[in-house]
């Protein structure tokens, strides 16, 4: 390889799930080749084309964000970031991977659902991504077709307790889709609401004149996502198969996840960061804007934000991802006015995961370890894509960020890159700021500008679970 | 530096706490310079003094072994090993660290015990070493030494709750030593049993004639250390300190520590190898070689093991260290003939953690990376060693072992480099063995010889625990 | 009032559920007017019509069965008690008072099923009678029917989480008649267990050749049973109303129970003698014998009888009633050979209930003081008849039963009086038998002969539940 | 017997623990003859020299306060009460049996203390008594003595695991009384507080300035009341011996009780209306005014109160009592002006426990019957003075209460009838009244008016602990 194909990272520290290094990474084709310590004969000996200066940075594995829906119909509308702007936005964030979520259509088949989002995303994306199959019609062909996917690189599969009517599965759906995965590798990850509990209370809230964004929240009851929690677990158990619980919002719900981590089961979890950053004051913001923060599982008080993060630091929660799915105010939230179940459930966040997590570091949440453990190793190796993605390390994929932990900035929609009116977080002050960021070793972001190109993402196939 | 000072360890799979990477090592003045892809054209171009070809072997960090007790004097004779031949011997096993117990004598200082540490193993390791210290003693001027010891690199302090009349501190002190650590960064560990119920309980066995070894099990009841262990917990959560529990043997002692844990207290638990593959089977062998088992806390019934696997697996059990504390079964657990409570407590182990622990692996109780981490890293970072010790990385000492996963052997005391005239796995056959072991770049083991000499191991201070 | 109309029971040691008494028992109008020490004068002083001699008998409460089934339709067929039959049965084992189900029909009205039900039992039973109503089908006007059930004295409601398509309500309809039952005083008692995972472990194991009875125990997984309880309660915390789970069976429902209850919430339980006294060796038993055991939930490994009497023990499980279904092995239970999901599912009992109980007593497990209050008085607080039932006191209902402690028996078909061709207690020897028993003071059995009359026992409308 | 000797209770409602009557309560020689209903033939036909009428009242049983320190020395001073003057109050409050707490002297006998406490009492009680003992000095003598006490009516012994060079037991003490106990049949009684991490609190405390009434609520950690609890409870799981936790107070020692008994363990908890009424914001009262509420345990933090009464509610806790031990302020908790640990530890408190509790009725935190429960029925059984105390049954002592649930109060200093300077409770106006209080038949307050006399109260000797 000629030294002009090569790239140094020099002077940084390297930060990763289990290490911290002062050491040059070298890259060549695409991949981590070498690290070796700042003062070596080896690093120093090291020429390259292209020599990247992290002195008093933070050189860092790209986000891993296992989490999105780009460009997703949901409830007569389309989320507003497409593949292509989603991925830029995400890459300007210093993610350079996200696994997406393709949909199975009630009656159609899941190899029809997938084609659809390959389609979708195909030449469009400015990183790496990959996908999870939504299972929304568990019949004996969907079960055979999940062996397939899962020996194409599609090894997870999410389900929903809510939603019913659209998205829903019975218990019996759920227990056979388990069953299946419990055979061949795959991970069922479950959108754990009791929805067909909280579809009565909504008709009861309406039906009352509780019509505000803030009503959303109140109906979708924290041990109502307890329950769920509580019988996904049971249900993996009689399946014997592994379960990874989907933005975890409620106090009560991590305590069901701690109690089955305490048996030794498989049981995994994942939280967002509006769940740790926003609450229900968000949501009943006055003159609609509380629509803006409208998701599900929804925002709670802020009393729960503590449980959430010490589930992170015990480990009973593994993953934070963004479940970014954005709309916007004008035209699509609104659709919701006089009826908060009208309100398209999503909020944008791609772009600002791994910031907001660096804040955590700065605000002592987490360790800085924990924060790339997060945010990219355990996402990586839950959904089977580690070492290539989540680390620096010989022989992983070179997305590599060089972060700035002191630099400071201002998140609004006025400055982000998502294709979204509004900023959940408009006004927020953040110390720490992506610098640079390479995907398998091309420059992406660039001295905080940004030169990739839609469709150098490129599609990738996943391994099994690798927690098993 | 020179081509023939440096050493390159060729196409092995080099396993640490959190990656496996296919990856040479380059070794440059006793540490680790870098890391490279086998496939690499920077490895290629490496040149080196000395090639280790570990081609189908493991390359992964020296053992770090946080609890052993060279010549320790107990009970009226001292324990076989001295620092020479215990280090030797856990060279042997592939520990490239152990941190021993300094012990205070009561109403002598901290320093003066230290001090007598320090002459008893200066000059005579094989490889590196630290201390804990043993506070016997706590009054105004021993707390005040703390603060001095923790600055100096001794930063944990082992209490006992057992032992009356000999190590014992009773709640109040063992308080007031927390509170003190809460404001020096030092770590107290806990051996946690009601020693004062205990002890009761002994006598009553005794005046009843139940003078055999297993006896020692049954009175050393387990529900007694989970006592000891929740009081533990709720001492250092009034003190605001953190704690470390020690060879922790009874699951409802586990269930305490996971109960803790769940809380986000910063409460940590070590077990050991006799407790995760011996049990009160072993205690209750005939002719007096129940013995041979003779520690505290005790081995317990079979049916503990699989909590302590699973907490290893949970994290709710961060380390496994040997608590090496070797008796002759000759003229030295003969001392407790008709007399279980004579016997002097204590095993030998500091040779064969790492293998056990592998052999936990091909069993299927931990992953490959867990072994790193519960032997090596955790308890690296624990002790405040990492990243000098612990991994393999950029700037880490060179520290290395290459471990051939296919090897067999079986052990014993015929061919064991312990001092100490029994093998408490005797005749047990393993899979994988040591084959190389570097301590700072420099072969101790080498094609299973020794080539280290007493002296090379060096006084490692350490910094505070990394958990915190 | 004549001498003539009253009766004294005299000599024996009254039980209930707070006192043991040494106290003559005076009887006027059917009612309990006085008891008086048996030294007392005013004692002495009675005179009666009828005396009964109970020295060295227990005089207790007539037994409340809070849960029976009298000729129910169930698949295809019908139990096999008549009211007539089953409740002469009932007072032969002591049972005074039953609380059988009337049953909605899905399309139907509330109303239309409990008239059914009157018109079964009318002028038909040897014992006084009220009715649950089993809820199958939740709707605007069921809801409104509920309040006016509650005020004619039927207080509680059954669902089922089982049983898809015949009684199943989903968690919409279990929450909205949980709301209802907050604010109407009534009961919602809940048949739990997750129906739509089990009927598909049901087709898995008759598609995989497992037809036999046992492998009814084997689906509806013990899990599943503490699942959906765990799930009741969490509705019944967002409804803000009580719950009363019946025939609990599994050791995990049971903690799911203590856990609530530990809460301070208005959660109930109850078990049955099938579950204290039989296991899944009954439904293992050959030649389709197991098919007399099944029943739903499941006959358990009997390793879960000890959590049962625990339960009972620690009041996290209130009441012991029969769930008396009976039907004949030859002709009923027979149709389920090939297929165990054809197997009627419920078993005899009504007659046995406070024999078994008193064995209970004999073996250690329960006081005597608790046996009547988990046969007698808990069932009647529980479902509003105390206490006019239950009890033995100024005021009550003379509902009592001289029962001999030391009185010797052996259950079986060929002796006992229910309508039914199988004993599931076939051979079993008891100690304790009852001797006489009065209802309203009208003798139904004396000295183990039937003297009562179909038509005696009346219709009893009940309050609402004396827990909350 | 003649009329003149007979005494009827008319027209009231008969309140016990388990049930509520219409009933007259016919009494002859000082023990409840007979109940009858009142519209019942023998009602009418009793003739009384004396008849009550309770036409609109409760006629409930006398109050059983299972926990008083009548003229104990604590701390250089006495409590004010002798058994005179503190029984006479007690009477004045519905109470009728007090059970005392007689002091081993350390170094002296068991039988010595007992003699001297059955000395001060002799001859001075309005009413009924017996002892605990308090047991100092563990050793062989006292262990053995144990056994001829519980022969004689002494069947429980207090031991402390506070109050280091007092009262304080260790360990090894504290198990073995707990073994002995297990054999014969004794309640081991615990003080459950950490007396020797606590003492290093207060030194710490003092040291610091710390010195106001309010630093001994701080001091005495919850905590280390919660600890001391779980170790009461895992010492008497070694011992195989039941457990009485007195004055609980804090919220994580309530669920370590709730924790034990989920486990089915004969493990029994005690908490006084101090803990349930009052607060660390009575300790922190200006102008020292804060030491009338010093007591040990601790008032708590009024959110502590919410558990005490779930704990009641739920029967985690059983009992109330009153660790009636009263300090004049002036000059006797004054002795503590300046060094919070001077102050007398102990309150006023035997004459309201009865209105207090009734109270709670009134505000809904209990029934009716569980007042009558936890204040009568449930300590006699605990002490084995049931059913003679404790409930109003045929064969009972006639200790009866005529309550006017309806009549209003406000406790003060200036009408109370203890011997102590100040009320606790000063201007709490509460609901509900004694009326009459029979000892025995004996009139001791009649129409509020105090008719008694010293010496009629006579020494009771207690059986064994009825809930084992
Ligand atoms: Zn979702
Ligand atoms: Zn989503
Ligand atoms: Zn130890
Ligand atoms: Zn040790
Ligand atoms: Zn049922
Ligand atoms: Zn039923
Ligand atoms: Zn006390
Ligand atoms: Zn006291």
């Amino acid at each position: 390889m000629s030294t002009a194909d090569r790239t140094v990272v020099r002077g940084g520290l390297v930060v990763t799930a289990a290490d911290e290094m002062h050491a040059d990474v070298l890259i060549e084709g695409g991949r981590i080749a070498a690290l070796a310590a700042h003062d070596s004969d080896t690093a120093a000996g090291w020429t390259a084309g292209t020599v990247i200066d992290a002195t008093g940075k933070y050189v860092i594995p790209g986000g891993v964000d296992g989490h999105t829906h780009m460009q997703m119909p949901f409830g007569g509308t389309t989320a507003s970031d497409t593949f292509e702007t989603g991925t830029r936005a995400a890459a300007w964030g210093g993610t350079t991977t996200v696994v997406d979520f393709a949909i199975q259509g009630v009656g159609a088949s899941l190899r029809a659902g997938l084609d659809a989002w390959h389609a979708k995303a195909d030449a469009q994306c400015a990183i790496d991504y990959g996908f999870h199959m939504i299972v929304a019609d568990v019949n004996d062909k969907t079960l055979a077709e999940m062996d397939t996917l899962v020996e194409e690189g599609v090894t997870s599969f999410k389900m929903f307790m809510a939603y019913p009517g659209v998205f829903y599965s019975d218990d019996g759906q759920i227990l056979r889709a388990m069953q299946r995965a419990s055979g061949n590798g795959g991970l069922v990850m479950m959108h754990a609401e009791n929805g067909i509990a909280i579809d009565v209370l909504v008709q009861q809230a309406l039906a009352a004149g509780k019509t505000d964004p803030r009503y959303h929240g109140e109906v979708r009851h924290a041990l109502l996502e307890a329950e769920a929690t509580h019988r996904a677990v049971q249900l993996a158990r009689v399946a014997g198969s592994p379960l990874y619980v989907v933005h975890v919002s409620a106090e009560q719900a991590v305590a069901e996840l701690a109690a089955a981590r305490d048996l030794g089961l498989p049981v995994f979890g994942e939280t967002c960061p509006q769940y740790l950053f926003l609450s229900t004051d968000n949501l009943a913001e006055p003159d609609f804007e509380g629509a803006k923060y409208v998701c599900s599982t929804p925002l709670r008080p802020r009393e729960h934000q503590a449980a959430l993060w010490r589930g992170l630091r015990t480990d009973d929660l593994q993953v934070v991802s963004t479940d970014h799915c954005p709309f916007c105010f004008s035209g699509q939230k609104e659709m919701g006015r006089g009826d908060f179940s009208k309100i398209p459930n999503g909020m944008p966040g791609v772009e600002h995961r791994m910031d907001l997590l660096h804040q955590a570091v700065v605000d002592g949440h987490i360790t800085r370890r924990r924060w790339i453990d997060i945010a990219c190793a355990a996402p990586a190796r839950m959904f089977g894509l580690y070492p290539r993605k989540g680390t620096i390390a010989p022989g992983a994929d070179a997305d590599v960020v060089v972060y700035d932990p002191h630099a400071e900035q201002t998140l609004s929609a006025s400055t982000h890159h998502m294709n979204v009116d509004y900023s959940a977080y408009e006004g927020r002050r953040l110390t720490g700021r992506v610098e640079t960021v390479l995907s398998r070793g091309v420059p992406v972001i660039e001295q905080q500008a940004y030169v990739g190109r839609a469709g150098h993402g490129q599609y990738t196939p996943r391994g099994i679970c690798q927690y098993l």
